[in-house]
């Protein structure tokens, strides 16, 4: 059973500590690296040993989030996951290494399931890097350019550009002081939501041709197979930003992308409106994330996994067959 | 030769007026209507007869921006624009009646021909709407939910969604500002920037079907023209948010629609990034606007429209030729 802390318990308990591991989601986002590398550099100015581990290798577009942060090799005293809400989710070779001897879990996540000693969640803040921002005050580091930069990042990626309904007064106030910091916001905004390869312009216009409405057009589903990809010549990185396409065609309760994986099953992003709840339709098929945006994984054929989709939307939405 | 005044004077100005009139830009967006919607509701509030005036129909979209603030019929006794830069771009019909008779013009342009008798700009402004916020606190007006609602929109709607450069420490706090005082911050959002119908989907998959690239990849260029539009029954409010595309591809520094009107003429928006400053390109065709965002309008055919810009492009950035 974990025990809850507040941030104020979870900054003391950083504190006592001398050789910090911080450990980031595998296919990690701008919000678990900002979060993470934002923490690394404030405990590190306070005399700490202290890194980020990351079970994937984390995209070049993110280089500039731990650009000038030393990454030292040390045996950890204390272990702390941030923005990870299962230990599923470090990766399997990092969670069969440190996976049941995790201090402190940092997270918003409000399905985080407890597997950290401690666990300081607030599901009410947008991002992890919001979180940080506050135990970072706590530790009374000052916020440096560097650090502005990983948590305006770790907001900015989880609020998609500050245009979700997470994006709230405290989301734009942290954003502003981030900003008066030094964060770069129009370089940072630009690669994390500006720049498309021609690659990816090719793949999001085939992705358009065979996007398939169902439930009297209130369900959008695309889906982006292995000869599309090849096709276009799209990379890992021009992936990004293509499952909230389908939910933003009017009308749209649950937008759906299922992507197929290098093994041939799905990968599946749900994204919903104020209609529906993302995370219990994917939880129906496994999986989880937040209110507006979660995902699963369907194994089988592209016909099996719409089909299980769409079962497990009607089951979570009875009333998006009759409107 | 019109006055440079403060917002101070501005606030000073309105606060002696009785009868009000407000004027909005022709092809009106979410900053011209936000901003004159907010400063209309926040002088009736005073007491004065206000009401607000466009020269173009207010598209459907933007109709919860005027809900609830009246619009009385009456005589002005002092005109004032907001967000209009130039006197041409009221519109034909409102230029004639009230050109050369503006008291008072409230800009965030810094190409503001100064056509009013008194001018208040302030360029560093990302919104017309974060001066108007400023002279309704200086009126001592309390923020409402219908202010905040209107200048929340401004401030979104110039951004684009935070996103841009001028999206600055003192945008986000102004938007938090306005969170607090009661904007749906998630519903402006999502209808200013997360609503595309079908035949918009459509629209977009065409238009990025015929993208060309010029200068070695630097220049991007995309047509809309009439046959699109009538092929995928797109309207007018489809149009929107198209220019940045091209932009938005990796290794482009000047990004160009040419949308062509009913007259067959073409409307071109040029967007820029750090190389390039777009009001200067668009100046050389006798159109204008804002350092990475402006436009203006070729007579012609497509080969015209197109070898004119391509020629403002390179008069405008020389290097783009050479990299």
């Amino acid at each position: 059973m974990s025990k809850i802390i507040t941030a104020e318990q979870a900054a003391a308990m950083l504190q006592k500590a001398d050789r910090i591991l911080l450990l980031a989601h595998q296919y990690p986002d701008g919000d678990t690296l900002g979060s993470n590398f934002a923490l690394c550099s404030a405990l590190q100015a306070l005399g700490k040993t202290v890194r980020v581990l990351c079970g994937d290798t984390i995209p070049e577009r993110y280089a500039y989030l731990y650009e000038g942060i030393e990454q030292p090799d040390f045996e950890p005293d204390f272990v702390c996951a941030v923005d990870v809400a299962d230990e599923k989710l470090l990766g399997p070779a990092v969670q069969t290494q440190y996976g049941g001897r995790i201090d402190l879990c940092i997270d918003h996540h409000s399905t985080n399931t407890g597997y950290a000693a401690n666990t300081c969640v607030d599901a009410r803040c947008a991002a992890a890097a919001m979180i940080v921002h506050r135990i970072i005050s706590l530790l009374d580091v000052d916020i440096t350019p560097t650090i502005a930069t990983c948590i305006f990042t770790g907001i900015t990626t989880d609020t998609g550009c500050f245009k979700y309904s997470n994006a709230d007064a405290t989301a734009h106030r942290i954003a502003a002081d981030c900003i008066d910091k030094g964060a770069p916001y129009e370089m940072i905004n630009r690669v994390n939501f500006d720049v498309k390869s021609r690659a990816r312009i090719e793949l999001e216009r085939m992705a358009l041709d065979g996007m398939r409405f169902y439930h009297d057009g209130r369900t959008a589903l695309m889906t982006i197979n292995r000869s599309m990809v090849e096709k276009s010549g799209a990379k890992e990185n021009d992936m990004e930003g293509l499952p909230p396409i389908p939910r933003q065609i009017e009308g749209v309760w649950v937008g759906i992308t299922l992507r197929q994986k290098e093994d041939g099953n799905y990968k599946i992003s749900v994204r919903t409106g104020t209609h529906a709840d993302a995370s219990a339709i994917c939880a129906l098929l496994g999986g989880g994330g937040h209110n507006r945006a979660a995902g699963c994984v369907v194994e089988g054929s592209w016909e099996e996994a719409q089909a299980a989709i769409l079962r497990a939307v009607e089951q979570g939405i009875p009333r998006i067959t009759t409107g």
